[in-house]
């Protein structure tokens, strides 16, 4: 950390950060992940600055593997955070005078940063966090119980959630997030956690059978009420397809 | 120009540039705006630097404002690139050279420069470019003819092509760009001239209406075929939500 503060400017591109919004869902349970460093009174959202040698899409990979430990989670880049206003007060210098530094006004962190937003959406039960050495806590917070986050980190997670939830119109989403069969009343719970609404059963059907990315199994669920559900899973390719066309399949 | 070159690292905010691809709609041609500096070989995306007391939005409007004579432009982010290959070899150092200017190898200009991605659709015939006083040239190009262009300014262009036909499959389009009345055959050119392909006219009626942005008229289309075709016109409120939320009107 010491070194990084003092020898910053000479590895890092200068003004530039990057922030994660990694959005955990599990059993109708939507979650963000949120660290808190020591001797800081805030949670933040995992984040960090880009390497002069490194791609800055790489940094966002590596920041998220280092701070949290999570891999493997796939990135979307979603807004860059460019106002001038957002490094003042200069939080970061803030929290170095509170870790007992006190930076020159001219130091690399105290300058303006922007910062790129990405986001992704994970299970968060096969994502176990482990906080870095700078951080004493890493952890899944309820969407409805997060706190104020430090500098603009608030905005940056309501602005990565309209994202998401915008997304949900055009992208298909879900895999990875359910079990690989699972029922019509299973996937729209997802959609309505994320959303935080109900959804009207027979609508949301109709639509979701529309875009011709789910296949309809031969068994059904098993146990549970009179009229067993049928089991649907992912059309892999079809997914894939949509996910890079968007859902209605273009023009 | 000197100015720039000798003092832009105390004006600037370091190794960040904001580049713009502005497309172009009018009578069913698609062109985008390209300028060529002088003493250059390549045409180029209209861009610049970030001023160190300016939010990155506000520095692409000026910049576009200043580089091409085209105002009140509402801009987006379409995507940073932030890849360390795109900044070597250093063509702008290289077109320093060029110049008959010989920058030193840590000069300013020649450090990597991540460059934020905005991108608009203007009607070209009203939106009348001229060149600034470091470029002989600005121009409409038509797509389909745009020569490879400086930098990483090809790919750049490709993407927001790729992110404005995306477009077309969650949000509205065609305000400003057709007539206040139009028919639908008119709209329907619009979306196949972006798309460069042909749609079905049913269909595209069909899901075009299903949006619920149109307006029927009672007017037909005076003149033409024998039978005249209706005019439409957008109902401006339900076009602006489904801006916001998306043409699905969300979930």
């Amino acid at each position: 950390m010491d070194d990084i503060l003092q020898n910053g400017h000479k590895l890092l591109h200068p003004g530039l950060s990057v922030d994660c919004v990694i959005f955990g869902f599990h059993g109708n349970q939507l979650k963000v992940l949120l660290l808190r460093m020591k001797h800081a009174a805030q949670w933040a959202l995992p984040g960090g600055f880009v390497r002069k040698e490194e791609d800055v899409d790489d940094a966002a990979v590596r920041v998220l593997q280092s701070r949290t430990g999570l891999e493997d989670v796939f990135l979307r880049q979603f807004y860059l955070f460019g106002e001038v206003a957002r490094s003042e007060p200069n939080l970061n210098g803030e929290m170095m005078v509170r870790q007992g530094k006190a930076p020159d006004q001219d130091h690399w962190l105290r300058q303006r940063f922007v910062s790129m937003g990405y986001y992704a959406l994970v299970d968060f039960q096969t994502a176990v966090p482990r906080p870095d050495p700078i951080s004493d806590a890493c952890a899944w917070w309820d969407l409805q119980q997060v706190p104020v986050l430090a500098l603009d980190h608030s905005q940056i997670l309501a602005k990565a959630l309209e994202t998401l939830r915008r997304q949900l119109t055009y992208q298909p989403i879900g895999y990875n997030l359910l079990p690989e069969k699972f029922t019509m009343p299973e996937l729209q719970k997802l959609y309505e956690t994320i959303l935080n609404k109900a959804l009207d059963r027979r609508n949301f059907q109709r639509k979701m059978l529309g875009y011709g990315i789910l296949k309809r199994l031969e068994e059904r669920k098993s146990g549970g009420a009179h009229k067993a559900p049928y089991l649907y899973s992912f059309d892999k390719e079809r997914y894939q397809l949509a996910l890079q066309d968007g859902l209605q399949q273009g023009w």
